[in-house]
């Protein structure tokens, strides 16, 4: 098993986590997270997580890229992974830093290819198009899901703007749920 | 020293590096870069590398974000690195999937806290100011650097709008440098 120590490699600014059986330098790089906000007629897909954490939560499809993928090819794989769709991408909607977990997270707008077609993936328990009023806000699985909900609301069907940051409330996504009394309010 | 093997770990669908020693998976994961397109009265500025790879072409300040960093903090660290400039950043100009290498770059644009002032960081050969007439179209050391700059041609210092992607002649990122003959074309 892996028996990791924290120091300074020669020639680095930052401690590192370095095997002390190996020697191998585990750079720990923050993360892409890459989801989309699938619109179809005015309504939201979302999916209801099978998986850790937050299982049994709502989220947007989306997930880690992987090596080798451009984000667009990341988030259409992961609406179908999660979520059985196969989507086109209108454009970039938000771009989060959520630097509590290390991960930066690029959200688009997109919507299906042909009529609307889902289903629940394996790590999904659900995959269902909300209403905009119909949306279970108090159970969303992660603040960026409602982050990028709202952004979707800015903006809707329009052309697509400078993509929307995180809330001036939590410039650094450090907050892992948002302050009660805030859940529809950003 | 770490003896890594590809193997697929249970569960899992993709190979993975494997520590043969310790069993440690090191998950490759895509990297991000942040850097900045820094505007000071039409003029950009860039940095000459002292380092590989690319050493003595002209880049944008940028480089790898951080564990723990948003990506503003780490495009105006990386602006204080390589150019020994505080800057403060408008919003994200252009965002690029650099798949052949496992990047995800994300362009600002950005100017000067008070009057232009930047020197060489370490990994600097030399820092300047540039006018686009100007710009050393030849010794640029990424396309990206190049993508980047038209994409602040094309916008100027007028609002941003949704942020540039990947031209279209290579939409994955897959090309270490430009075709011959297209290197201002983009």
């Amino acid at each position: 098993m892996p028996d990791f120590i924290r120091r300074l490699p020669a020639g680095d600014e930052r401690e590192r986590r370095v095997c002390g059986t190996c020697g191998f330098i585990d750079y720990e790089n923050p993360r892409v997270v890459v989801g989309t906000v699938v619109v179809d007629d005015g309504c939201v897909l979302l999916c209801r997580r099978e998986i850790e954490p937050r299982r049994g939560y709502w989220t947007l499809p989306a997930g880690f890229l992987e090596l080798g993928e451009t984000i667009e090819d990341g988030a259409r794989r992961e609406a179908w992974e999660e979520a059985r769709a196969r989507i086109s991408l209108d454009g970039v909607l938000a771009l989060y830093s959520i630097s509590r977990i290390g991960q930066v997270q690029v959200m688009f707008r997109g919507r299906f290819d042909g009529p609307a077609a889902f289903a629940a993936g394996p790590e999904s328990q659900d995959v269902a198009l909300y209403r905009w009023d119909d949306i279970p806000w108090d159970s969303l699985a992660f603040p960026s899901v409602r982050w990028a909900l709202h952004a979707w609301r800015a903006v809707g069907d329009g052309p697509l703007g400078a993509p929307a940051g995180n809330p001036v409330e939590d410039p650094r996504g450090a907050h892992p749920l948002a302050p009660a009394g805030t859940e529809t309010a950003q």
